[in-house]
């Protein structure tokens, strides 16, 4: 079992990590003291899979399991299925020493973590996340919430897991489709935290194709790592944990312009670090090069760079609605060369976006 | 301008109170360094009286404001309700930087506390109680939320507001009956915290009764000040600040049981309280006549003391329900004497309340 910590005081936990350890979730969850009931909330995919083992290894450890499934998809990640999960949570009487855990991918992981952040005012959970992107990314850092139908993520906390655990095998299963998604955003740990990083995923574009398990390792690992230094420096985003919202703000106009049908979330935001990266060079922070290499690495991996065709007032209006908005300007994550990022306020994102973008 | 700190490290705060001080609204919201964007919550009873005016502090002092009505009463504390917030705040474009005022009673503090908790995971506000109950009691602490059809306050968050301010002048618009509610909570920091506060309020039961503005400045500071130390040692209920739940375990079923009809909140605590008294003396907490005290305060201010004849098994059903409900015991609050109290867990509690009841 690899560990790695989360610093956040009071609020720190571990990110657990290896290969076909879900038998030792009881153990684990014992050894945090966690209380009696539990409740594990997954989707009919993942539960298929895995809901089997993982509700094994409590019962054995002496817990009192329900589990609940929730349907597949972003666009049940709302208020109405939250009310599914609190009714499930009346009924189950959990009470404020249960706790939850998440089995799946961001979706289960960011509703599961918001209705722990707000039932009872605050219950335990663990998050067990299954895709690549939920490993890598939303399984850390404590973001939870669901969807507004005119925005995404606009309702919901920052409330951090008692643990994460994170089991490589479950990948066995992902298809190609959602896995090559999850690699946009390893790739954007190397574009704005760290440029070996970035190298090293260059020079292992066929290990990361055919998910060798080493490989594998090494890169949750190290994504990780990156995720918990940024949050544990800025835990509630007040400026710092922004970086890790590059490509994001172009990503989620284009998810939201698309309905969340067309594009992967990683999808959508390796199109959106494409249409950054070519911002950042245009405003002098980064060169030629540097966006050759960026979108070039993207499409090794099969990752989509090309801006879909949407007025330039549409993408504006869907950014407008984006939280990230301040003050009437844009906070826009822009890569500084590789493996450095800088932060700007952009008010004419428009134009800038109508010169630089890549495709169309 | 009274002012009272709330000492909870980073997230301290000021309550601010005085007669007739709305128009300095503005301006403190400046000295707090509050956000240019601002939403004002409040229901169609309140506004009617106050709106203008806090509004106008504002605009007056640049602030760029907008206003919500929501629907007055316990029974729209929901999450229905909730989605028109979130849906006004999407529509108002309202941005991390922008904050909420809570206008009114407890049901709009709490669910405009729970929005600004969860709207772009987390805006800052500012409560503003029009009710004795608000100013008393549900502004201060920073507990937030909302009902479920089977329980009270069963979703919700602990977020603490950036400042409370109560003009006293809004008691004279409540009517008698809610006041008179708003009075048991007062008497509820007596029976639990002050023996001294006890018998001032039982020596001033005529001021009380005709609102003297000099004894209603005491009682809110006075009251403020021994919650706002209680919540200082326990922000998130972990044992202590539970005896501020004195009466209102059986309060919350009497509550439920009339499906939030037939009593008002302070209502209902104050049997919870007569019940608690009786209960306690049983135990051997309290003697004969301290419950004598308790009940005979309740009764000369106006305030039920009887327990409503329902099923005893529906009483345990309601309690049950309860989040206070911990691996199947109930943590119960028990007054010590007067002044002082005990915490008990109790698993036998519907024999002890047949024996015990007050009425009926």
């Amino acid at each position: 079992l690899n560990s790695l910590r989360v610093k956040l005081g009071e609020r720190s936990y571990d990110i657990i990590s290896g290969n076909r350890i879900f038998a030792e979730f009881g153990n684990l969850c014992r050894a945090m003291k966690l209380g009696e009931r539990v409740m594990i909330i997954t989707n009919p995919t993942i539960g298929r899979f895995y809901l089997g083992t993982l509700k094994e290894s409590l019962v054995n450890h002496g817990y009192k399991v329900v589990d609940l499934e929730i349907p597949d998809g972003e666009e049940y990640k709302n208020l109405a299925t939250l009310k599914l999960i609190y009714d499930a949570l009346v009924d189950a009487r959990l009470d404020r020493s249960s706790f939850l855990v998440a089995l799946g991918g961001g979706v289960v992981g960011d509703i599961t973590g918001f209705a722990a952040a707000t039932y009872l005012r605050g219950l335990s959970y663990v998050q067990v996340p299954t895709t690549l992107l939920a490993q890598v990314d939303s399984s850390v850092g404590g973001k939870t919430g669901i969807n507004h139908e005119k925005g995404k993520n606009l309702i919901g906390a920052f409330y951090q897991p008692k643990m994460v655990l994170i089991d490589v095998s479950t990948l066995d299963t992902l298809p190609e489709r959602e896995y090559i998604s999850g690699l946009a955003e390893v790739v954007k740990y190397g574009i704005v935290c760290d440029t070996g990083y970035f190298h090293f995923l260059d020079e292992n574009v066929d290990n990361l194709l055919k998910r060798d398990k080493s490989c594998l390792e090494t890169i949750i690992n190290r994504s990780c790592e990156l995720k918990a230094s940024v949050v544990s420096r800025d835990e509630r985003e007040a400026g710092l944990r922004a970086i890790l919202n590059f490509g994001h703000t172009i990503g989620h106009a284009i998810e939201s312009l698309t309905e969340y049908k067309k594009y992967l979330h990683g999808e959508a935001v390796a199109i959106g670090m494409a249409q950054a990266a070519k911002i950042s060079e245009k405003l002098g922070y980064s060169s030629g090069d540097d966006t050759r290499k960026i979108v070039s690495l993207l499409e090794k991996l099969g990752l989509p760079v090309d801006l879909p065709r949407f007025d330039m007032e549409l993408y504006l209006k869907a950014i407008n609605h984006d939280k990230k908005v301040k003050d009437g300007g844009i906070i826009f994550v822009l890569n500084n060369g590789i493996g450095a990022f800088s932060l700007e306020k952009i008010t004419d994102l428009d134009s800038l976006l109508k010169t630089c973008r890549i495709g169309g």
